[in-house]
């Protein structure tokens, strides 16, 4: 006898990519640039954040949501800067899914945002598995993690679009070696844009911002 | 009309559970002390492998189980010190569970060892939420992760029995307070034993193997 076989799985990853279309599509009809940024624990997502928003709060209006398991310390951190910030919690889920993100970007408001950061889990595993519906992902690297990461966190390096190696200025202390890294990242992602930055210096994150308004600019004019 | 309705989560975790129960049980009867090595990517968990197997491997015999999303590169590390190793692939799953763990065992081959280390994923969600039947949940946090970290992970935390705070010696440049990690762990997890090491320098490594020997001798007594 033939039964219905229903492949849950997969299900929900369609699910979610349609989903994910849909926010994307409709934050691109408002002109807003959404980033979804990752990586590990520790490895200064929020500090970057708060170098970043000083460059780019005089040209655009910036929007950031913090996701975590359980805590509101970095929405307390962010909200510091005077940045429109909500901060989300996943009830120990280890990633944002685009059902997620399309509720929480709902509840946050976006009119009026040219520029939305969706924080998400420390995590280099999970959250590369789903598409919150970001016209960028955006990953973060420290030193300290070590430059043998593409090979063991692979997925993670291939579906991003731009790279921060961030603590640039642990790097005499720890064996890591940029052109390694770089080597084992675009064999993964020969497209993969590579940023050395210092959140603790603040060195590098002038081309970051360059970067990030050339895209915002670009939104702008609709393409 | 009513329908029956098919908790698969819950239903799930409890196979989970009795499954990780009777690995548990099993190695306890062969006298084999079973350890799950837990920490974030880059945390230093196989090279705090490398400063504790020679410490132990003159008292017991010790077998180390590397899971990995897909490479093999801390396989291939462990095996260069001459330690019976296995390469675990999780097919990009972001943990290990009891079935899995239970699997991997058989495969491995447990007879004749006292010490078994699973190096788990690098993820401080995921393998949180997963018994694989160890007997010790060691877990691994970097000192340029911060000492914030309890706050935001706190699972990991509260079900970890043993935390070793690595890369000590690079204390001095991070903004890291041990005294502040320390009041948010125990406010978790009162019971939970601290151990400041450098895998870099092998700072701290003696009292860590000290506590593996009592541990040891305990199983071997059959407590």
């Amino acid at each position: 006898m033939n039964v219905e076989i229903f492949e849950t799985k997969e299900r929900l990853l369609a699910d979610n990519d349609s989903e994910a279309e849909k926010t994307r599509l409709k934050l691109r009809e408002s002109g807003t640039f959404f980033v979804n940024l990752m990586g590990s624990p520790g490895a200064g997502k929020t500090s970057v954040l708060l170098r970043l928003l000083p460059l780019l709060s005089g040209s655009c209006r910036i929007g950031v949501m913090e996701a975590d398991v359980d805590s509101d310390v970095d929405a307390k951190t962010i909200a510091g800067t005077g940045t429109k910030v909500i901060q989300l919690h996943t009830g120990g889920l280890c990633h944002m899914d685009a059902d997620m993100t399309s509720r929480a970007l709902q509840r946050f408001g976006t009119d009026g945002l040219d520029l939305i950061f969706l924080e998400n889990i420390g995590n280099l595993v999970c959250p590369a598995e789903f598409d919150v519906g970001a016209d960028l992902r955006l990953m973060i690297l420290s030193v300290p993690e070590g430059d043998d990461k593409p090979l063991k966190y692979p997925l993670m390096f291939t579906v991003s679009d731009v790279l921060l190696v961030n603590k640039t200025d642990t790097a005499p202390i720890f064996d890591f070696d940029m052109e390694r890294l770089t080597s084992h990242v675009h064999a993964l992602n020969p497209d993969m844009k590579i940023f050395p930055v210092s959140a603790k210096t603040g060195e590098g994150f002038e081309a970051v911002a360059s970067y990030f308004k050339s895209r915002i600019q670009e939104r702008r004019k609709g393409r």
